[in-house]
């Protein structure tokens, strides 16, 4: 059943739910099978084993949620912390709100840092903050990675300094649900004792796995921590990882088949190809934003994410009629503006198993949509100016040389 | 990718996850899509709307989580009470433990009722202790509708009239993981408050969806409820099933189309023939268990489960030879013994999208791991005690006439 | 397995086998069945009228043969001809020499008319024959509307008219391989007598159904033909027709419900405008290639082809490297030139499902070749030419108006 | 979309088509290709490759084409023989007569052995034959390896005997549609020169692929046939195996890659291994049949088919009565009677990739039926007969020992 079909393919430029690759379809198409066989065992550890080296992390014990990103939030925060301890955390675009939301209502004692959106996390701040915590109060730090709503990417080792130059203990928990497997990411090197995704970002999957790794930081906070939990309780999966059957309750089996077939391509791609793929579509995005007189959310190229790019409208249109003309008239599915910034900003995702014609034919998407809503682009600029830096940067398929 | 393949086609009757329809698979064979559009918004009503029809209830409201059934569990929870609130529960398997557990494990003050394993729920001491509660301090009765460790189906039915008998205000909470959509189950007329399911159960889907219906009076004790909860909030979801968007965070597209396709197809067989199906299959099991002088688990016929049977072995045998004996030589899949009935029991599932053919395979497969491993069975006896009241009972396919 | 993996998306612009739509993968995914159920024959019936309203045809018979466009033409040859009778037809291109290689193989007498490659088929030559045929030797008039291998599409109306004129009794065999259900195309009102295409053109489905539909003329001819045929003999055929079981052998079930699922789509469209949307792309293509300061093989604008474009290169460059630059660097999938066009032409298919952005993102990967293999193409000019057209031309998505 | 849908499983024991993998679905459960890309060649030469091994031929030359079994019978006759040729063909059940329908349309002088239907092909008659063919007027014995109408399996080797004893140079043609891969076959070792099957029985593919193994005195036979071909001829095929393009016209990639997945199944199993599994279901089945009082159609035991078992049923019967209900209430499907043994048989497919519990279920079918239509049937015999067998003979699986 297909609900308002329409001619030809959806081009699918939300940052997440991405693109799923053909062949991780196939990996998913299939019946449910026994979860307690020897032969999921086998795949329950080969895709457990894969995560961990997508996150950089050789410490880390990584554990595969039926969930989605919020309940990867919750895992990493209930299982490290108990209610009323302080947390220090930035608010600075819609996700990292929702994640503090989430902060408050567990009861945790959330010290927020508002930061405008379209900046990155105030550097600043934190480091008075850490300064001033003689009695390590502050339990940890929670930053999202990447903020999808604005296009900001954050530091991940500039924080880790500040703790290191503080010698502080606070727990490091990344929100990396779309950074991790596009952006760099490494978590063993930057010290990060929580990292998680969602599988419908960079994994090309489908939503409903939480990808959480904890390094051994954070297992062992997680045996004190008092916070109620149950679905989310790392303790139940170390239970079933020691007898070696993994599951404490029934996992998607579909699921762990697509997560092996995507790990796949992007450790057959190799994942620094991958990264800079990302690298080479985010900056082609942007040159095309610059070429149509657009402006960034993004307030400075030092957070330019290579995984979303938030486009600001100019004052007199609504970028919400962007978004829904895109849909209307071209099957393309853009970002609308969030929260602070609707009707201000529409957002082009790029991230996951994307390659350049679709950026492209995404790209002159938009300059049309421009024009049809009564912004006086020039047809084919962005697409001149991205297709300069693509055709430039872009090597040759490895398998194909 | 395959682990420890054989050839043909894998028999699946472990009690869940079940048997995936081809429709099913074609279903959720597609890429992603962005939850947000209009299409989604329309897909998503639909199955909101069918998860209520199979649950037989108009009046409660329907929530559809990204999760498993132990999710559904702590959303049932955590929504109607509040930590310290007491609940009456009954233990008397695997699955109605595992719930306890997690009672215990958020705080509240579970009143349990141990029954004998293969046993129903004893509704003389529920009786009595309903009696007692001059100060309706018990908050709410959770019950599972159909153990699925030993085969066990309660009345709710039963539960209600004495809540009535006693004009008690307790909710009732039913776990209907392994018994909504294949067993009959009225939330409504039994006057359920929250009822949840699965979505590998009798919706013959992926792992991956926990279904949750609140009645009127479960929402209005949502209301207050203070235990924590963020991922599994009601609250988020009606907010925006206000606006019409249905999702507080990203849903499995992929799954809910999938949902739909099941809804349909059991629509389409007619849900009351499929509880007899189920009906069908589940005598037929057991009146080959008996030619094969065997004891069910279950210790007396009216709380005979009809998605799920435990078989005893003899006592110098061990039951999880069958299941290795049937994974290893014919392909089956069949369901160990939990806990206290480890190496006592082995369970065979006949729930979902299963006809009698596929059992009577199965049951043959049984009879062969039974001679295989030295019980001295008479092939050919089950098959036969199964065909003769499947000959007699099964209908002509509707569509078919 | 994949052989030469890329990442992202690979971008079919070959002039077949092109697009396959997922409600159609979904379609075909599925196992297989009793092709003499009842089940089977209420499918066959649908799509063998389905095929008819896409030929726009009330009075011919359709077939529907487990094979490819060459065994389509084998089909209607050898049906409705005899050995040593007389055809007139055009060789104007590979595929429309194909054809008269197999005719003359099958040893008819073959009044080759040869045309210039880029030419259509010349009307004069042909008038004068039909002119001096005072023994209506000639049986046969064979021609292939969409030639793609120049990307020109010859007028069926003009040669219709011609035989009209004459009083003709030939035969009008027609390949619209590459056209019907693409471009206009109409069997009765054009009068044709025998009409083909093939499954993985403009339906886009996988390779393997050689589609014929004949006419009452044709059938009648099939009678007395004397072509030794057996596995494309429509008699076969006919007889399962009468008896309602419509397979002489065993068909593809796969294929036929991926035929269905094809028809549906184009019918939720609209033919007419699914040819209005060939219309535009093809013309948005030629607007490109126009402003790339490149020449089209095609040497008229009456003959220019709305489902591939042939692109003549410069004489300093090969056009292969066009489509190996393509193949390698952006998984871009373009068509080689063939035989005499070998090296000087290559084409860009545009037919099937396909819609605005895939081929904008297509034009803006050969603009990027161009430049890589040394044309001084301006990157964004074509792009920007199309674009003007397709933001003018395209119409609202009527389901999501 | 689904045609009179039912619950569960469709059981399917008709002899071919068979029931498909799941992994041979996912392996074509993809879009199209450019079937001109290096990609495509890889998959081209691996598979033709691999089908000679699945034909035990080291000295053949394998074509794969877009078609059925009936183009595979068309393709043998019209490469290797010229209108007139004498051949020696055995008719003793549907297909053996159709495919001397073929030859006799085809305008080859067919000299028919008439044998009884259940009956193998008479070898003394043959032997006169070749005894008095002085002057080698017999250009090729045609023989149907097995008989798939009447459940009898002709011995190749006996043939090639005789030939050998004569000394006589006619080509041996075997029709292996339902045997090779299922039955023992030896191409090389049985010097047989033409070898042909079809996708959809024992590779479990769908439908459309007729694969042809031709030997060296067939390669030199095709030099000199006059027969017209276009479409089957091997010629050109041949061409394009030269320059490494593989296809002369556009083949179904997808049943390519499906055709990879179904071998690499084979040969993990084991070819011979896979022979083994047929022979033991065969056997079952047989003894199923005798349990139940029945005859087979197959007049003598060294006949024994073991990929279909045609079940004579009593005179006051109609066996189609038996197909329809299996149809009709079990969601079964069984081959029914054809031609001369119309209504009296009806006939149990077990080829491909089905194990024991398909075929017990299918048994346990066919005993309710026997007793839904009136035959006296004790249920349970068939299956404990059968299970008896299957029991003893069935190995553990290899993978998970």
């Amino acid at each position: 059943m297909e609900y308002f079909p329409a001619p030809g393919r959806n081009h699918l430029f939300v940052p997440g739910p991405t693109n799923v690759p053909e062949k991780v379809i196939q990996a998913f198409s299939r019946g449910n099978e026994d979860h307690r066989s020897p032969a999921f065992a086998t795949l329950s550890k080969s895709v457990l084993d894969g995560v961990k080296d997508l996150f950089k992390t050789k410490t880390a014990t990584s554990f595969i949620f039926p969930t989605t990103g919020t309940g990867a939030w919750e895992s990493a925060l209930t299982n490290t912390l108990s209610p009323g301890d302080k947390i220090v955390s930035f608010r600075l675009g819609q996700f990292s709100l929702l994640w503090i939301d989430q902060m408050q209502r567990l009861k945790f004692n959330v010290d927020v840092v508002d930061c405008e959106w379209g900046a990155g996390a105030d550097l600043n701040i934190l480091n008075a903050k850490l300064a001033m915590d003689y009695n390590h109060e502050i339990k940890a730090i929670c930053i999202v990675h990447n903020e999808t709503s604005t296009g900001v990417t954050n530091s991940i080792p500039s924080i880790r300094a500040l703790l290191d130059k503080h010698k502080h203990p606070a727990l490091l928990l990344v929100d990396g649900v779309s950074s991790i497997g596009a952006i760099e990411f490494k978590m063993d090197e930057w010290g990060v004792d929580v990292a998680l995704t969602g599988s419908q970002k960079a994994l090309g999957l489908p939503t409903g796995l939480g990808i959480v790794c904890a390094g051994p930081k954070a297992l062992e906070a997680a045996k004190t921590a008092t916070s109620p939990r149950v679905f989310f309780d790392w303790a139940d999966y170390l239970k079933f990882y020691k007898v070696g059957s993994y599951w404490p309750y029934t996992p998607s089996s579909q699921m762990l088949y697509a997560l092996r077939a995507s790990l796949d391509l992007i450790f057959e791609e190799g994942l620094d190809n991958v990264i800079k793929r990302h690298a080479r579509l985010g900056e082609a995005t942007r040159l095309a934003v610059a070429a149509w007189g657009l402006k960034l959310c993004t307030k400075r190229p030092e957070w330019n994410s290579d995984t979303v790019t938030a486009v600001v409208v100019p004052p007199y249109l609504n970028s919400l009629d962007v978004v829904k003309m895109a849909w209307k008239k071209y099957n393309l599915s853009l970002g609308v503006g969030l929260n602070k910034v609707a009707g201000k900003v529409f957002r082009i995702g790029h991230l996951g198993f994307v390659n350049e014609l679709q950026l492209l034919g995404a790209l002159s998407g938009v300059e049309m949509i421009l024009k049809d809503i009564g912004y006086p682009v020039v047809l084919g600029s962005g697409v001149a100016a991205a297709a300069a830096h693509l055709q430039k940067k872009t090597p040759l398929i490895s398998s194909r040389l």
